[in-house]
């Protein structure tokens, strides 16, 4: 309808005042005189600038809160990295306004009513289901836009995002069973379509070919993150006649079903089975025998997605968006030990 | 400034519009033509009509979210009462927000911002460390006001507010003890102030003399909810040299670290020492041995705290505020058995 929007800038020439009274004016009308608030709604007028796109915008910078997009609220993998969050924007005076995406494909509008809805200032997704162009496609954000992904997805410096250093991570972990003498490791994945599944399974991969293991598909168990999928991958693993003498799990709550299942059905941990996870949850070390995992600094990949968002949200002009990668750090517990029978 | 604010009717009624054009004119421009968009501008500006005043309004009637208060995402106790929630809020296409208070006593503004801020239709509080005089107070909500207690709290009648049977759940736990032969029974409970705590502590010591067993004080030790608690109630208890032969946690995490910790020093469970919980958190049932505890039906609770809200939102005048109970049960796993040496 119209072939260029006119900015506040333009409203504000032709009311012959500042931007932040223009600001003020449609904003807090109280705040101004009512000769000021009439010279600029006649400015709106004249110049054809949305006063609601404005209102939008503003309302927008002070809706005082961020929203967080978790995948999955159960998995308490997350809570860490929403503490670092929640602590950077306490002192920041914002609120943290957090969505569980349940791990489904998100909905076509859901994001959009968030953002336009005028609920939040900007965005983090943890959520590695949700592809950065879905996110900027949906809730119809421009390049620039107040959003950090602190998941694996990176968007080509469309959007900044973090994440931890999941080859590094995964290689670790190999590394150590490796060195224990396995040379048959299973593993147990997390779900399709996820981007942290894939980077785990392909670092697995990389990891045994380094080692010169070739992979075995038939001791590659599909899982989902959750304690159930790691309790069934023990029942497949435990109805295999040639079994691995290790698996690394792409999760801990997957390790702990898994361990908590094979030693219901009398099998030994490690003795048996050696089990690596990855994340270090909180549990992890307070279970018997404690599990032996790839730590991830969740608090502090909490407080620096934090603060990446909280500097596009000072910045007119955004840098180009960077990805941060964290190292993780190899947590030997009781879980993992020597290969049986020197195989 | 003005006596009495213009309303949105005036507008229109100036505009020569309805009101639902003024509303689209202000919120979606793009959507009227260009010179109704004039027309009601100028009416706007004829009126004295706060263009912002209205688009708040609008913002706060569609917010089309509800926001929900967790005392603390760390525990998973709350995930499964948040998946109740969001089913019932999803079919009604609504969104849910949650906020993570950090068991932090909530802070001056903090939900009068939420509340007011228009990011939220109405408001579901699971945290007890939240009395409902303080909510009601800092949001400024008057009686009737859309607001849920699924927690301990019940507010005589001014608010709704959904709860687990905790009494009947201790008892269920000390009466499953005493069957066990236990009479040395200690807990550990949870953080002061929180009126889930005393009321487990209550029926702890209700249940006790109901079996005419004394409580000893020296066996009641003070925790958090948290798995560090349950860690350091290990160590008090193995310091003890006159110690009890089971203990009541008041949730499962506490209980959790507490035989996690007790086994990594050697202390076996349930032979020296009977480990009771309450919740049944998702890995009481995966961690081994398996958690003797009390269930709640989390998800039902979610459910029908989503249910009670969606309703008192839908209620121009809502019924009275009831007090609706779950019913719980006991679940007997591995961590509890027979009292040694039959004292």
């Amino acid at each position: 309808m119209r072939s260029k929007a006119p900015r506040i800038q333009d409203v504000a020439e032709a009311a012959g005042v500042s931007t932040a009274t223009v600001s003020r004016a449609l904003s807090d009308p109280e705040r101004v005189s009512e000769a000021t608030r009439r010279t600029v709604l006649a400015a709106v007028e004249r110049t054809g600038y949305s006063a609601n796109r404005a209102a939008r915008m503003l309302r927008t910078r002070r809706a005082g809160a961020v929203l967080v997009l978790v995948p999955n609220l159960g998995n308490p993998f997350f809570s860490q990295i929403l503490s670092g969050i929640e602590a950077v924007f306490a002192a920041a005076g914002t609120s943290v306004l957090i969505a569980d995406t349940q791990e489904q494909p998100i909905g076509p509008g859901q994001i959009a009513r968030y953002i336009s809805g005028g609920h939040a200032d900007g965005l983090i997704s943890l959520d590695g289901a949700i592809a950065p162009e879905t996110l900027a496609d949906e809730a119809q954000l421009p390049e620039g836009a107040p959003l950090v992904f602190a998941c694996e997805w990176s968007a080509a410096g469309r959007f900044p995002s973090i994440r931890s250093d999941n080859a590094d991570g995964v290689a670790q972990a190999v590394d150590h069973l490796v060195g224990l003498g396995h040379r048959r490791i299973g593993m147990v994945g997390g779900p399709d379509g996820n981007v942290l599944s894939a980077a785990r399974e392909g670092a697995f991969r990389d990891a045994l070919a380094r080692h010169r293991i070739a992979p075995r598909d038939d001791w590659f168990v599909p899982g989902d993150f959750s304690l159930e999928a790691g309790r069934q991958a023990a029942r497949r693993l435990l109805e295999m006649t040639d079994r691995p003498t290790a698996v690394f799990c792409a999760a801990d709550q997957m390790a702990l079903g898994l361990i908590g299942e094979l030693r219901s059905r009398g099998a030994s941990v490690p003795e048996e089975l050696s089990v690596v996870g990855f994340d270090d949850i909180e549990i992890a070390e307070h279970v018997w025998p404690g599990l032996t995992t790839i730590r991830q600094r969740r608090h502090d990949l909490g407080r620096r997605a934090a603060e990446i968002l909280l500097a596009r949200l000072a910045a007119p002009e955004p840098a180009r968006a960077e990805t941060t990668i964290l190292p993780v750090a190899l947590v030997v517990r009781g879980s993992t030990g020597p290969a049986p029978g020197g195989r």
